[in-house]
């Protein structure tokens, strides 16, 4: 008898072509199938919240897979954590009921996207940050987020490729902090759900306003004009990390 | 006229064969004349505070050289950082005396060892970082530590290969630092000079006592024995970091 398996997920972006599994690409997906079957000698297939792009990090991806043995959660997950490269982690495994999937059973996720606005960056971290050799009005910047706060239509927010049934989303949380201890400025949003590329859509809107190129209440206007041309540019896929997704 | 110019230098190690310029090999100083070379026109040898091995990483390696121009110092910084490899970065450009050397000048020097003792570590330090999967018990590693602060022959924690007049060098400081904002265990060593691998020899040491395989008094007769196969192993050099080089 097969069971449900809920899995939290690190990975380092970097070096693959995004989460899904694609012909001759090295992606998450596979690695970790990969990985798995290594381990049991049969295809186990592993269906994460949502896709990740290239370049991409996670530090709490979740996925499910139905796993065939009743070896326990520990075993398992150092079992196929020792099969797995050092650039990808599982955190977690969890026994689930057999109706948890990890798309559909999804209520809310958090992502981050690190800034460093200073003219010579941290070069430990290059790999990690959107680098901006010039110091950011972080204030216009908090008071712009503001208005994406709260149930929207985030058409303008949405790169094209990815169509879903409506672009109304809710973003419950979306702060800007900059840590004493660091010289990076983090984004942090919380939504019910993303649109294809909408966090670093609303990064790079973000970003401009804070370069001064366009004052914080322009992304209201573009908010309403439901047009992917009306916002800023699509920020760097490096400095992005899945950080939570929330099941009931 | 020519000018000598003290440069303070970040680099990622993970990529090069150590400082020192080798055949066939890519080197950090090789790296670094060539980024003056294509700027000046003109070969500008680069001398560093110290070599530092192959994957050995620093935030403050110290270097001069005697330049051909009379640009402000701010102005060579950025024509040099755009021409270097992003793992490298001049992170400051001083004009000093021409009595100004490197090595000869320097009076003591602060190297940093990073540690992470649990069972996952973090991914994104995984190039930075010794990963020990279990915890160390610091208590004892600190114990030990205290044995090696003071003038001392370090004959014990030296690598052969590398002979000097004398193995008799001062450790002024040598602290075992965790913190609560993070997994890692940092060792931070500052003497008046190193021998060839004594900060390794020495975290490899402290290491042995922290799993318990050696008591902390032990490291006092590994060093009054004079012989290097009395002291630890040799702790890995992707966790070396040179943080800082003093100079009268």
């Amino acid at each position: 008898m097969t069971r449900r398996l809920k899995l939290t997920i690190a990975y380092d972006g970097t070096e693959y072509s995004g989460w899904q599994r694609q012909p001759n690409k090295r992606t998450l997906q596979e690695t970790i199938e990969d990985a798995f079957s290594d381990y049991t000698g049969e295809a186990v297939p592993v269906v994460a919240s949502g896709r990740t792009d290239a370049g991409v990090h996670a530090l709490g991806q979740v996925a499910s897979c139905d796993f065939p043995w009743n070896h326990s959660a520990a075993v398992v997950q150092r079992a196929v954590n020792f099969r797995l490269p050092l650039d990808v982690r599982i955190l977690c495994v969890e026994d689930v009921s057999s109706d948890f999937h990890a798309i559909s059973s999804a209520t809310k996720k958090r992502y981050r996207y690190q800034i460093e606005d200073v003219e010579i960056g941290d070069i430990f971290q290059r790999k990690y940050v959107w680098h901006i050799p010039k110091a950011l009005d972080v204030d216009a910047m908090v008071e712009s987020a503001h208005y994406l706060v709260g149930r929207h239509d985030f058409a303008s927010f949405q790169a094209a490729g990815a169509p879903r049934m409506t672009s109304v989303r809710t973003i419950y949380k979306l702060d800007i902090i900059r840590r004493e201890t660091s010289p990076r400025l983090l984004l942090e949003v919380t939504a019910d759900g993303f649109l294809y590329n909408m966090v670093r859509i609303i990064c790079g809107s973000l970003v401009d306003v804070g370069k001064g190129k366009e004052p914080p209440r322009w992304i209201d206007h573009a908010l309403a004009a439901k047009d992917r041309a009306a916002a800023g540019p699509t920020a760097p896929s490096l400095g992005l990390f899945l950080m939570q997704v929330w099941y009931e």
